[in-house]
């Protein structure tokens, strides 16, 4: 084997792609040193998504200061890829939960920090901006990145404000006269790995809130902004965000980047695909490897590996998933391009104590895959 | 893929060779309609090793009447394989555990039955004779089944008697002199798929005896008296058997029978492939399963596994194991001829659950397998 790309999803909470892909190529260099490894980890929009973009993609990182989840300012971050034309931004550099400390007060933070990022790319001269959603310290709809970028939100009052998660029913008006005119030439693409509407039982406040320090009263108050915005955002911008699968990332950041902005929300791994060129760097390979936590039947819409071996399909090479646990019913994923798919389960343990022999029985079945396929090849 | 040949150990307490053969055929046969599959069950002594040498080997199943593990008359049987020329006997028809029912008188139970069972197939004109040790209900050293040859065992008083696990340090002198003739022509081979001595703390009486129904006081009186009749055979024989490995399989019976006939104890698995003339009927296979309950570094001392890889191996044919879990440092394993190794475990459950998803488990796994070897042949 001469070339092999390595197109992980990762294995949620366990090992993330860039982990994932680290291992891969240690193991192939170990059976094959003179392989030839591609990695393209597969960002799923939340931490680490501008490294994983950085490693599939190549190019640099932006420091710059901008504001954190309250406003603090902070040094923050974001990747240049693609000759500078891309800029990868993930929301949890200025709005993520480890910012937030241990400070939980999920009705106060904002989501500013982002728009700053995004105005910086923008007038950067990038065409086209990859915003990442997860992770989020924030339930404030993307408010606060949409006011630093020029979305102007005007009260009762007739003042305008910079709305949080805990403010939103108090918007009487969105203005977006004043957004920043670099943003016109720019498509903005957002990135999340969840389905999540808006609001209602399934919604950013109810489901996620809890998870960033709110309680249950605390989690339906929140839901009640996000319901009185998204009709806010009917009336004066005519656009219906609610029920879009994936309005609900990020505190509602989904729903707020389509409403502002007419951002399309996508699954992460065709941006990741195109965005790292897969198809010519692809040619010639031997192999792909792909994987991610647990393949099932949701593993044929839209995932990771599913999203890879169709592409590999067409291109004629081999797709080999590692995964951590198989469901059942998985035939149709091989009418999908899948060559083979393998569990990282060497021992029956249950999944707590197995999550901690991830790295090794990754690595080791690494070992067995590739001394087969080099006997194979013999 | 035209011809493969399936040769599986069991799963220890989860599926047995011959049900994994079945499943293996099943899944092969949904894949390759047309392939011609040759299942050689693993025999490992116990009870079923009858039908998996049947099943390996054809033949046929001879029913007769003989002795229970209290002397009780039952109807028995034992296999004929090889056109009639070997004798395939598992002890448990006779002297196994089930059989005790609810009795569980260790120091009373007999392997009586079993011997009339060797002397038929001896009478019978067979050449061979393989016994298979495993699942008994008893302690007594093979000294029933002995006595059922001929064996004279003789007591302080003069008296020939049948000893049982409570009674062999009454032997005061063993006689061979009546030994059934009919055995001179035959070769008795002992297969047991354990190492334990002939007594002490490893040995037949501490670790066994309990299974059967033995307390701690009895079970140590039970080991004094293996420690007295190997006391017996070094001197009335000269041969000393308390160390042979396996001496301490089926209460003893493994010592008993090199001690009576000087018969050869055996893994399974090389008597398992000579009878069934694994290198003949393997030439031209394109693929040979192979597996076990557990992969590690104890495989390498001769289990089935390693067995079947290393006369593959000469073969120049592919070896695939199926195991349960994968331990760590199996990478010579490969040297020994294996080109792969798979674990049936698909999802992070313990044990006492996996076990149960063990039958589909191990059916999705070769759907897997066999899906990905076909793409690879095209």
């Amino acid at each position: 084997m001469k070339k092999i790309l390595l197109v992980p999803d990762s294995f949620k909470g366990v090992l993330s792609s860039l982990e994932i892909c680290t291992i891969m190529e240690e193991r192939i260099h170990a059976h094959c040193p003179d392989a030839q490894v591609i990695p393209i980890p597969v960002a799923d929009g939340g931490e680490g998504s501008v490294d994983a973009f950085l490693t599939a993609s190549g190019g640099e990182k932006v420091t710059l200061p901008a504001k954190g989840p309250y406003f603090e300012d902070i040094q923050s971050f974001y990747g240049l890829v693609d000759q500078g034309k891309t800029a990868v931004i993930e929301m949890a550099a200025c709005a993520g939960l480890p910012l937030a400390g241990t400070r939980r007060c999920v009705a106060e933070a904002t989501t500013y920090g982002v728009g700053l990022l995004i105005r910086d790319a923008a007038h950067r001269g990038c065409s086209k901006i990859i915003l990442g959603l997860g992770g989020s310290a924030t339930n404030d709809f993307g408010a606060g990145a949409a006011a630093a970028l020029g979305v102007r939100f005007i009260d009762q009052a007739g003042d305008a404000f910079i709305p949080t998660g805990g403010t939103l029913s108090k918007i009487a008006c969105i203005d977006l006269r004043s957004v920043d005119a670099a943003l016109k030439a720019v498509e903005l693409v957002t990135m999340c790995d969840i389905d999540n509407p808006l609001y209602g039982e399934t919604g950013a406040a109810l489901v996620f809130a809890p998870q960033k320090g709110a309680g249950p009263a605390m989690a339906r108050f929140l839901d009640g902004q996000l319901r009185s915005v998204a009709e806010r955002v009917r009336r004066d911008l005519g656009r219906d965000v609610a029920h879009i699968p994936g309005a609900g990332a990020a505190g509602g950041m989904g729903g707020g980047m389509a409403a502002f902005f007419g951002s399309r929300l996508e699954r992460g791994i065709e941006t990741v695909l195109d965005t790292a060129h897969f198809e010519p760097r692809a040619i010639g390979a031997d192999l792909v490897f792909t994987g991610e936590g647990r393949l099932d039947t949701q593993s044929l819409r839209g995932k990771a590996v599913i999203g890879v071996a169709r592409r590999a399909k067409k291109l004629g090479i081999p797709v080999i998933a590692l995964v951590g646990d198989i469901g059942e019913a998985i035939e149709a994923v091989y009418d999908q391009g899948l060559w083979g798919v393998f569990s990282i389960n060497r021992v029956s343990l249950p999944f707590e104590q197995n999550r901690l022999r991830s790295r090794s029985d990754l690595a080791l079945t690494m070992d067995n895959l590739l001394r087969f396929l080099k006997r194979i090849e013999q």
